[in-house]
């Protein structure tokens, strides 16, 4: 996962023969975007033509379904550019500037601590963020990396206003074998999508893009990974792995687990019910599935004792420097302090900060508006990070999306949250009392979703631009339940603020300069959505139970592993297609780069920078990978750049999407 | 958790100034019963009247509810001995014989190990117990005392075809507060029923019985409480403890929570979906937040450190002793060593075994039928336990229960335990394809639960008695799924009791012994859901946040907590009855006594052997009681004996009940 600007081109060089270059390096780099929203994505045509995978669009594709019109359930082709449709929310991000910053933000925080230490970077990062933007068209982000070793200015070109869908497969063949076969290989999925970025009602023209490889990868050839990966904890100490692994990720995937049994029991209503909770279902099962596998992980006493022997070498070492050892030695014990805090207020966080939102939109909506109004009356530096002039954009292409929310879904969600919410605190908690009165969580949530207009984008933009005194009229019950919550939910916030993030921030800085002044850059930082590129190659793995995987899949075997029952039902237009597919083909296949979540979409690409691949999942051994990255069995799973052009050809007929991908290819290609 | 025949009376003389002889112990265990399905209760009449829990009898409450008629909502009461009405399926035992067996049973193992150690154990329990069981009216269980330090054979007297139930509260009132205030306290729960044991025809006539306290329990004063706790681990080792902390307790947990949400929305239907689903959320959400309780005692690392010094100190005296250490020395690491092959075989065991039945009751009938006709054929001391003759009349009860089985939840519980089942073991693990072949869980869940006749009690005693040929023959399709997995649930059966539950009774049994040598009875063996007898006293505890907790809240106190919202609505006889009802009166209590799940029902009886209390729930510190009894704060939640009388007498006009009671109160209490 390493950083664009610190790239090992020598090793690459020492194991595969090739050291990129500086401008290989920046071509890769303006070629590939982030999805705000979450997910990873690239140019592949001078047009803004942008591929991601199906699950990273789903939101949009979902967003503009109808109950009579089910483009998750049909999938959806733009056989002419003028049928290209918005996305009602979706901010395409590409990495245009790197700034080292470290010195100013370690500057403004010099001598401080707790509160005030946090208050200080947080200031330092809105001045600094705000002077780089200068358009609405540019995304500044201070990054913090090696938890505070290094702090960089990100610049971003950012699109947001104009996405539109160009492609997507029916969800049966993106998501083949659905959550049984999550983070599993083999895979038979096509989980591709295609959007455009606009500029001015005009394709945007993109002259770095990613070529097409018509001949896709070789087993064992040299493979990249351009994406921008979520979250790692790599670097975390001992203590704070020990609380994920015995606190927060048991409590985490037990609420994950009840909601998903809300939810897929709520989907069995109906063929509507189950539309509209379809994405929600997806986004709970993905979750669970990926803290499972983190807590996997971390239970397994090998893996765990690895990192308590690193731990103990990196204090033995800094122990050895008297100077370092008086900064530095103390920070241990302080994060293992403020972790034990963090869990004593891992009920308040989640519930009265309602950092959950309740499992609800509409509050979450509400509560940005209600806190957004009033935070921009106060300066810039000291607002919460979320509004900052620099930041506000991103949370208002969440705010204002004219998304469609389900008021039946919301009803069930915002029940099961205050339910949750009041047996985790207890009936008599103060909180509770404050939050539901003599009503009952179904009744509250029915008062307020029936009863709130904040469906109403106007209204939302009425409310934010009215400032306090809209919010303080404002008659929505929604408002007015965060409105009456706000003092608890903000002193909740202040709580964790002042006592557990201050505290870790500071001295998990302190323990990445003592790493980086015994150990430089010699390894990458732990991933923090921003832009980062791996190097592996296409390799099978050997199972635990002895099972050796083979790297590719084809087409041949998705129609014999298919039952013709979800998930393991292929499509029409596959069925009808398959005299027509070669079954050789190669589908899926598997690589040894480093992944994470945020990597889905990004594009795997061979040395010449060709597109070979696109990521969409990894194996369930890389689900570890959120703490160490083990070559062993951590695989990257992707869709053959082999099978995306030929399902495009032969499946959909998707000849002008071809054509733009492969212009020499598309001219060649006879019929099959 | 004393057991009758080793009760530290003199300990209680040096505390309390009582020593409770042996005549009284004798009057305590005979007025005792056990409910076979899993509770206690109390003979409280000499007409054979049975005190227990609304919550031990809602499965017989349920049972005899119609859509038409919800007993559980509205309550029961039979205001003439003729509308008394026979429960589905209930049990009641009274323990009245005790027989040291052990050098029986150690003598039938001795020098074997593995598979032949645990079917010779077996097969001398199945001897035993069959020379014991001369009449279907007597039950006889070999029980493993101290993890077999000492092996009883327990004599009860058993009654199973005529109980009947006498009165049960609204369930708004039994169960105030719900799944929130479940594990709490202050609580105001009326949580109590009656049933009547009848032998041909006739309210049996019972001379041992408990007379009822008027006066009622005051802070300090001592507390027995006579019941049948269901299991606990406080000889569990290390490796076994830290297996449950880190596997097998969050794999529950994890599957309980999805089982909650998928259960508790599909009670949202509507009113019938909710009638027939409450007792199964209620079995969930006790399940879950029980198995929650534990885990956090287990994660706390002083608790568990006190639970490894224990051991170390154990191990150490036995090192001390060549002999001992010869014999025992192992024992641990062999333990430890199952316990992994344990963690190994758990999804296996859970889903091939089917020690889940896939939640789906149906399953569970067509497995016993299955099992039992096969098993029937064999010697009695090669069958599985379940089956043999001393224990068939158990499994028969449940076998051939006329309770009403509901298709439409069985097809959601079947269709959850066998997604659950495919998503554990993996899409493409064989047994996954021997079970679904081409459907998907829904299909055929739906399938065989619409196909299947077994709601009829009548075809499933003919296919019991039709013995293998008309299991051979049936064309029943739960029968036909249950009949083509049958040789993978043996397998995964066996494979669990010979590498598991055979070396973990082998060497518990040595670690029991080496316990014995050194510490002989001093101590009370884990509870097995055999009769002992705890004491105690009213007390209060300071909470955690140093909240000092008093020992009795009030009738007037359930009126102020009312919202008038379910859990918390109190049912229109309690509103009605408000004027009436002295707010002054004592309603629930706490106590320090040491119980267990399994001790619901049980009686709170004082020196007097009174009662002064009925037990229904331990506070949340107690369910760390599993793993050891900590007396700062594991409390025991009981219904004064003066709310239950005025409740009865007042809100519900069950002066026939009262006067049952209550001979003499009752002919002088004017109206109030």
């Amino acid at each position: 996962m390493w950083t664009f600007d610190n790239f090992p081109s020598a090793r690459v060089q020492n194991t595969y023969g090739f050291s990129p270059g500086q401008a290989w390096l920046d071509h890769v780099r303006l070629s590939s975007v982030r999805l705000a929203l979450g997910c990873s994505g690239s140019f592949v045509s001078p047009n803004g033509l942008v591929m991601t995978n199906h699950h990273c669009a789903r939101r949009c594709i979902q967003d503009l379904s109808t109950p009579q019109q089910d483009l998750t359930a049909s999938g959806f082709y733009a056989r002419t550019q003028a049928e290209e449709r918005t996305c009602p929310r979706m901010e395409i991000n590409q990495l245009v500037g790197m700034q080292d910053v470290t010195a100013r933000v370690q500057g403004a925080t010099k001598g401080l601590s707790g509160e005030a230490f946090n208050r200080a970077q947080k200031a330092e990062f809105a001045r600094i963020e705000k002077a780089c933007q200068t358009s609405d068209q540019l995304r500044c982000e201070v990054v913090t990396l090696y938890h505070g070793g290094l702090y960089q200015l990100h610049t971003y070109k950012r699109w947001r206003k104009d996405v539109r869908l160009v492609f997507a497969p029916e969800e049966s063949i993106a998501f083949f074998g659905g959550d049984p076969d999550n983070f599993n290989f083999p895979r038979y999925d096509l989980d591709v999508s295609f959007v455009r970025v606009y500029e001015d009602g005009e394709p945007l023209q993109t002259p770095e893009y990613f070529r097409w490889s018509d001949a896709g990868p070789r087993e064992g050839e040299l493979t990249f990974v351009s994406g921008n990966p979520g979250h790692t904890s790599r670097l975390l100490t001992v203590a704070q792995l020990a609380s994920l692994r015995d606190e927060t990720i048991p409590l985490k995937l037990e609420r994950l687990a009840q909601e998903r049994g809300w939810v897929a029991q709520f989907a069995e209503r109906g063929t509507e019910a189950r539309r509209i909770s379809r994405d929600t279902l997806f986004g709970v099962e993905n979750a669970y599935k990926a803290w499972f596998g983190r807590r996997d992980a971390l239970t397994d006493p090998v893996f765990f004792a690895s990192k308590v022997k690193e731990e103990q070498s990196l204090r033995a070492r800094v122990a050895k420097v008297p100077a370092l050892q008086k900064e530095v030695g103390g920070a241990w014990d302080a994060i293992a302090q403020a972790t034990r805090v963090e869990e004593k207020l891992e009920r308040e966080t989640t519930w009265i900060r309602s950092e959950s939102k309740y499992y609800s939109e509409l509050f979450g909506i509400a509560r940005n508006l209600v806190w957004g109004v009033a935070e921009r009356q106060k300066p810039d530096t000291e607002r919460y990070r979320e509004f900052t002039d620099a930041r506000l954009p991103a949370t208002e292409l969440v705010t204002f999306s004219k998304a469609p929310i389900h008021s039946e879904l919301e009803v069930e969600l915002l029940t099961l949250g205050l339910t949750k919410m009041r047996e985790e605190l207890g009936a008599d908690h103060p909180y509770v009392h404050e939050v539901l009165g003599k009503e009952s969580p179904r009744q509250l949530a029915t008062r307020v979703v029936q009863g709130t207009k904040l469906y109403d984008v106007a209204l939302r933009r009425s409310l934010w631009n009215g400032g306090p005194a809209a919010i303080a009229a404002s008659e929505d019950p929604m408002i007015g339940l965060v409105r009456r919550l706000d003092p608890e939910m903000r002193a909740a916030r202040k709580a964790y603020e002042d006592q557990v993030e201050s505290v870790v921030r500071k001295n998990s800085e302190l323990i990445a300069k003592a790493r980086f002044q015994l150990e430089g850059t010699r390894n990458y930082p732990d991933a923090t959505f921003t832009p980062r590129l791996s190097y592996g190659s296409v390799r099978g793995w050997t199972r635990e139970d002895g099972v050796q995987v083979k790297p590719f899949t084809d087409f041949a075997g998705a129609f014999t592993r298919a039952t013709g029952e979800p998930p393991f039902d292929l499509p029409q237009s596959w069925l009808k297609a398959k005299d027509r597919l070669t079954p050789t083909t190669p589908f899926d296949f598997v690589t040894t780069n480093d992944i994470i979540g945020g990597n889905s979409g990004s594009p795997v690409v061979n040395r010449s920078a060709e597109v070979v691949g696109l990521v969409f999942d990894g194996n369930l051994p890389s689900l570890g990978g959120d703490y160490g990255f083990d070559l062993r069995n951590n695989r990257t799973v992707a869709v053959d750049s082999r099978a995306l052009t030929e399902a495009l050809r032969v499946v959909y007929g998707a000849d002008r999407l071809v054509q733009e991908l492969q212009p020499a290819a598309a001219r060649t290609t006879g019929p099959r």
